[in-house]
C-alpha cells in the first residue's frame, strides 16, 4: 500500500505542470538515428501521456541513417556538402520512400501502439511546407530545400479530430517539386506556424556544451548568438541551436535541445523544472 | 536522474487508467467526518488532478458532525430514529447554514487551493434534487426527505464552463420546502442522473466487511442482497451498500465504497487495478 | 372585456421598453433589511418577469440584519468601525453560514417560487469576487474586504443555462481567505465586470435626497460629486452613490437608487420613463 | 403611482402565460376583411408583442376584399361556385398581384411600423406551399388549389433570423403553375408544418355559434364534428373549423376562432384563461 | 464518344474560373425589359448554375415595362421627368403590385423551374432598402427614392438557407413610406451592403460604347468619368456607370455592363477572360 | 461567339447531374498500372473538378507495377498464389516504401497540381483499415490481409477541413500489423464506411465483358452472380465485381467498372446517363 501511496505521490507532484501546459502545442522532433527498440518505446509513450493529460503533442521526425541505408542497399552512393546530401531526383525517390514510407510508418505505429491514434503527414500533403531550392557556398545541392512558409492547416485538421499528427521533412517549392529538409528546420517551421508554446530537439547528446564540454543548461538568444561567434558553440550543433532561436523569434515561448537517449526524456523536460538538457528562451 | 526516470515511469503506468476513464464523470461523496487537515488536502488534490487527466469529478458531500457541534453551540438538542435526526424548522435553518453556508464552502476552498476551479451547489439550486418526506417506521422525522429525482442541468452548467461541481446534500419537495437529505442517498441521485462511470463513496471505514470482518473486495448486486440477507452487511453499511445498488440499476457503471482515511484514496482507487475498498458490479 | 382590453394595453405600452432592454443584464442589489414577506414576493417575481421579457437579471443580496440576529443568538457581540462590522474569525464564520447558508437560499426559493430558474453562488465560487483587505482610517478590521477584480465566468456560466444568478457577497484574497463584502459595492463590481446595462440598487429611502430633503431624481457624476463635496448627500447615501459611480465609470449604462419598498419598485424603474427614485448617469 | 403599480400587476399576472409559452409558435391568420385602420394597428402591435415576449408569431393572411375591388377596377367580373372564386389565368394575375404585392406589402409594414422585423414571403417561394387543383362539386374552378404539403424551410430561415414571416396564400402546383389558396386552409397547413403551439384565426364574427346563436366558448374535434353533421355549425364556418380540425389532427396543440374586432384580440387570447372566441381541442 | 470527351474537356476549362470564384457573392441586375421567353430562361438557367459551382447569386429586378403595361390597362398615364416616372400614390400601388407581386413572382418561379430554390424579397422587407426622396433639377418627382442606405440582414438569412435571394427594387423612407427605386441603383446598393465579388447589370445593349459605337471593353473609374465628362458616355448609359462607379468605390471587386441578349451572357461573363461586355475596375 | 455559347450550353447540361451528386461522396479506385502521363493528368483534374462543383472526392489507389519493379531493382523475386503476392517482412517493407512513400506521394501531387488540394492516408493511420490475415487456399500468404472494418474517422477529418483524402490500401491487424491489401477491396471498403454514393473502379480494360466479350452495361447484383456462377465473367473481374457487390450491400447507392484509359472517363461517368463502363446496382 505505501508503495501505492508513493506512486500517487508522484502523479500530484506532476499537477503543477499539467496545469500549466494545458492545451499547448509541444512540437518534438525526434531523430532518426538508429535508437534501440527500448528508447523508441519510451518516445512514443510519453508522447501519448502527454496528449491524455492534455497537451497537443506534434512529431516531425529525421531518418539520415535510414535513408543511407537504403541507399547503399540499392548500390548509390551520396556526396556531401557542408554535412548536406547532395540529392539527385533519383536519390530524392529513394528519400521520399523511405521517409514517408519507412520512418513515418513506424512512428506513426510505435504512438499507436502506446495507445494513441496517429495520422502520419508528409511536408507536400496540402502544400503545407513550402520551400525554395537550398544552396550551400554557392553550391547547388539538387532538391535540398530551405523552409520558407509552412501552413498548419494539415496538421490542425488532424490534431482537431484527436489524432497526433506525424510529419515527415518533404517540402515543396513553388514550381509543386519536393524537396528533402533538415528535419530541424522542418520541426522549427511547424512549431513556429502553429505558435507552439515549446519546440523539443531530441538529439544522441547531452545538450548545448559549452568549449569545455559541459552542459549549459539554459540559454538566452543573445547568449547562444555570443557562444557561435567565439566558437563554443560548432559543428552541427549550430544549425540545431540556429533552428531554435528563429522559432523563439516567431514567437514559440520556449525551445529545448535535450539528450532522447535518456528514458522518458520528453516527460522529464515537461515535469521536471530543471529539465534534462538545455533550454534556450528569447 | 534515475528518481526522476522512476517518477516518470509513475505517471507511464497510469497511462492505461487515462485512457480507460477518458471523459467519463466520476461522483465522489465526501463524507463529513471529522478528518484531519492533511486528509483532506489529499481529497481534494486527487479530485483536481482527476479534472486534469481528462475524468469529469462530481463532489457531493456530507456535514453530520459539523452540523451536530452547530446545533450543541445553539443548546438545541437533536432526536433520532433510526440513525436520522429528527428535523424540526429549527433544526432545518441550521442544517442549511451549515451545508451551504459552511462545509460546502470549505470544500469549494480546498479544491480551489489545490489548483482547481470550484463552485458550489445546493440540492434547490434549479429545483436540483427533487425529494418527498421520508417516514421512519411510519415515524415522522420532519423535514427528512428521500430522493426521487435529480435534474443535473445546474450540474452540468457549472460543469461544461470547467468548474469542479461540489454539491451540499439538500433537496426540495414538491411545495418548494427544502429537506436535509443523507449526502450518499444524494450522490447516488446525481450519479444516476449524470449516468456516471463511478459512484465512489469515501468512508471511515476499510471498505464492506463480511461476517468476520474482512474486506470483502468485490461484490455483485446479487451478492450484496444476499450479505445484507444474511446479516453479513449490517448497521451503517447497509444503506450505503442500497445506494451503490441503486445507483447501478440506473445504469452508474461501476459503485466503490472506499477508506477515505488512506492517502490519495481516491486516486488508488481509479489508477490501480485492486483498488482500495469495495467495488459493487452489476 | 373593456377590462381585459385595458390589461391588453398595460402590455403593449411596456413593448418599447422590451425593445429597448432585450438581452441587457440588469444587476440588482437586493438589500438584507427586514423587509416584509409581501415586498419580498414582489422582488422576486419582478426579477422572473425581467427574464421571461427578455432581459438577464443578476441578483446580488446582503444580509447585515440577519448576520446580526444569528451572533446576537449566538451570544456574540459585534463592534462596528465607521458602519462596518469588525469581523474576526468567529464572525467571519457565522457571517458566511448566513449570507450564504440562509439569504441566499431563501432568494433562491423566492426567484424559484415565482416561477424562474435560480442558482446560488457566493463570491469565492470560481475565485470570482477577488479582494483586498480594506482598513478604515488605519484600522485593522479583520476579514472585511475591498473589491479589486470580479472575474464573470461563474455568472454568466449559470445565465447562460438559464438560471437567474444569486450572488452572496463574499470575497477571497490573493491566499484564497474569505472576506465580508458590503454588497452594494459587491453588485457594483458584477455589473462592471458583466458590461450591465443598469446596476439598480433596492434601498429602504425614496433614492437620493438633497440638503433640504427633497428626492433628487437625476444626476450626473460630476453633480453628485459635487453634492458629497458639499455636504448635501450625507452618512450611508454617500458609499452607494460612489458605487454607482465607479459602475458608471467602468462602462455600465446607467445606475438607480431606488426604494425597494414600492411593490414593483424593479420594474417601475425599467417600465417608466421617470422611474422611481434617483438615475445617475455618466 | 398607485396607477404605475397597477400597470406592473397587470405586467405581473402575464408572467404564467409567457412562461407557458415561451418559445411556442402561434400562427395567426389575418383576414383580408376590410377592417378599419385602428384595428389593423392593434393586430400588428399585438404580433410584436408576442415576439418580444417570447413566441414565435407566424402570419397567413387573406385579401378577398382588396381582389374583388382590383378586378372590379380592373372591369373583370367574377363568378363564385360554393364560395370560391373561379380563377382564370387572369384572374389569378390579380390575385397574385393583389396579395403579393399589396395586402403582404401592407402587413410587413404594419408590423415594422409597430416596432418589429417582418420579412413577406408567398407560397411559391422556395416552392413552400404545394397544391393539387380544387374541384368543387366536381366543377373546375380554374387556379384553385387544395394544400397537400408546406415545406417550412423559408419561414424557419426568416424566423430563425429575427424577422416575423408575413405569408400570402398562394400555392404552386407540381408543374410549377401558381393557384390560389385560402387562407384559412394555408394559415392550417402552415401551423401543422411547423408543428406550431396554436392556430389562430382572426374573423369577423364573434367565435363559432351554435344553432341557436350563442357561443360556443371550447370544443373538442368530435363536438365540432357533431355540430356540423346536425347542422348546428353552419356556412362559412364549416371550412374554418375543418381547417381547425385538421391542424390539432397534424400536431397542433390548440386552434382558436377569435373575434378579430375587439381590440387586442390576440393579447386577450393568449393572455387569458378564457379567451374571446372559440376554443377548439383534441 | 469523342463528342463526351469533348464536353468533358469544356468542363475543366471552367475549373479555373470556379476555383477563383468560389464563395463569392455576385449580384445580377436582371432587366426588365420584354425579353423573350427563350433569354429568360437562359438567365435563370445560368443563376442556377453559378449556385451549384459554389458561387453566391443574388438577384435584383426591374419592371418598367410591365408597370406601364399595367397602368395603361388601369387608363392611368404617367409623366417622366429626366426618364423618371412622377410616381403619385396611386402610381405607387401599381408599381408595388407589379413589381413584388408579378415580375418578382416571375423570376422566383423561373429561378426555380430551372432547378433552383429562390426566395422574393422587397426593399421593404426588414426595412431592408433605406431610401430618401429623390428630387431632378429640383423637382417633386413624388415617391421616387434614392438609395442612401441597405441594410443586407434579410438576404443574408434566405442565402443561408440555400435560397437565391430575388429583390424587387423598392424602397422605404424613414417614415416606412415606399418609394419607387431604379433597379441598378438598387442593384449596386445591394452589392455594396453584401461586399460582393462581382456586380453584373444585364442590358439590352452591347455594353459602353464609346463615341464612335464601338464597345468599350474594360475601363478604369477614372476612365469611366473622363468619358462621361467628354460626352463620350450619354444618355441612359451615365446612371449604369455611375451605379458600377458607387459599388467599385464601395469595395466590390468589379462591375461589369453586359448584353443580356446573348444567350448564356451571365456564365460567359464569368466563365471566360474576355467576357461580353465591358468591365470597370477601380 | 458562338462557341462560347456552345461552351456554355455544356456546362448548363452538367446542371442536373450536379444536383444529384451534391455533397455525395465518391471513392474512386485509381490503380496503380503504368498509366501514360496525360491519361493520369485527367484523372486528377476530373477528381478536383468533382470537388468543385459540390461532390467528396475520396482516392484510393493500388500500385502493384510499381511494387514489382522496386522489388526487381532490389533483387528480389515474389511468388505469386492465385493472383496475390506472397508477402514476407522484407516484401512488406518495400509494398509500404512503394505505396506510401511513392505512389501515394505522386497522386496527391497530381491532385494539388490540377488545382485542389491533397492529403495522403495510409490505412494504418488511425488504424483505419482493419484486417485479419487472408489464406488462399489455406496457404499462407505473409503480410496478406482481408479487410474486416474501416474507421472513417481519418478520411472525415481530413475531408472535412477541405482536402482530397488519397488513400494507400495498407491494412492493420489486430497486433497492429501491417498487411498488403487489394486495392479494390480498400476502396469498398472506404465506401462502405463512408456509406458512399457511389464507389467506381478505374481500369484499363472497357468494363464487364460477357463471354462473347461484349461489354456488359448494366448489371444487378443477381445478374452478376449468375454471370459468375455461369462463368461469363472470368479471372481477374470476379473479385472486382464481388468488391462492387459487398459495397452495394453495405449501403452504396451504385458501384461502376470503368475504363481508366479514356479521357476524362471520371466526369463522363457522373455526367452522362448512359456512363462509359459497366454500372453495378442492387
Amino acid at each position: 500500500m505505501q508503495d501505492l501511496i508513493g506512486k500517487a505521490k508522484v502523479l500530484v507532484e506532476a499537477l503543477p505542470y499539467m496545469r500549466r501546459f494545458l492545451d499547448k502545442t509541444v512540437v518534438v522532433k525526434y531523430g532518426g538515428s538508429a535508437l534501440s527498440k527500448a528508447e523508441r518505446g519510451t518516445f512514443a509513450v510519453d508522447a501519448v501521456l502527454l496528449k491524455y493529460i492534455g497537451l497537443r503533442p506534434v512529431i516531425v521526425h529525421g531518418g539520415g541513417p535510414q535513408i543511407g541505408a537504403t541507399l547503399e542497399r540499392l548500390g548509390k552512393r551520396s556526396t556531401f556538402v557542408g554535412g548536406l546530401r547532395v540529392t539527385d531526383d533519383e536519390t530524392m525517390e529513394v528519400v521520399e520512400m523511405v521517409l514517408c514510407g519507412k520512418v513515418n510508418r513506424e512512428i506513426v505505429a510505435m504512438v499507436q501502439e502506446a495507445g494513441g491514434r496517429a495520422v502520419g503527414l508528409t511536408g507536400n500533403d496540402g502544400n503545407m511546407i513550402r520551400v525554395t531550392q537550398r544552396l550551400e557556398d554557392d553550391r547547388d545541392l539538387g532538391r535540398v530545400g530551405r523552409v520558407v512558409h509552412v501552413d498548419p492547416s494539415p496538421i490542425t485538421a488532424v490534431a482537431a479530430a484527436g489524432f497526433v499528427p506525424v510529419i515527415a521533412p518533404i517540402g515543396i517549392d513553388e514550381r509543386g517539386v519536393t524537396h528533402n529538409v533538415n528535419a530541424d528546420e522542418a520541426a522549427g517551421g511547424v512549431a513556429s506556424a502553429l505558435r507552439a508554446e515549446k519546440l523539443i530537439l531530441l538529439t544522441d547528446v547531452e545538450g548545448v556544451l559549452d568549449a569545455e564540454g559541459c552542459l549549459l543548461p539554459q540559454l538566452s538568444i543573445e547568449q547562444a548568438r555570443k557562444h557561435i561567434a567565439e566558437g563554443a558553440i560548432r559543428g552541427g550543433m549550430i544549425p540545431k541551436v540556429a533552428c531554435c532561436i528563429a522559432a523563439l523569434e516567431a514567437g514559440v515561448a520556449s525551445a529545448h535541445i535535450v539528450d532522447g537517449r535518456i528514458e522518458h526524456a520528453l516527460l522529464l523536460e515537461i515535469f521536471t523544472d530543471g529539465g534534462v538538457g538545455t533550454l534556450l528562451t528569447r
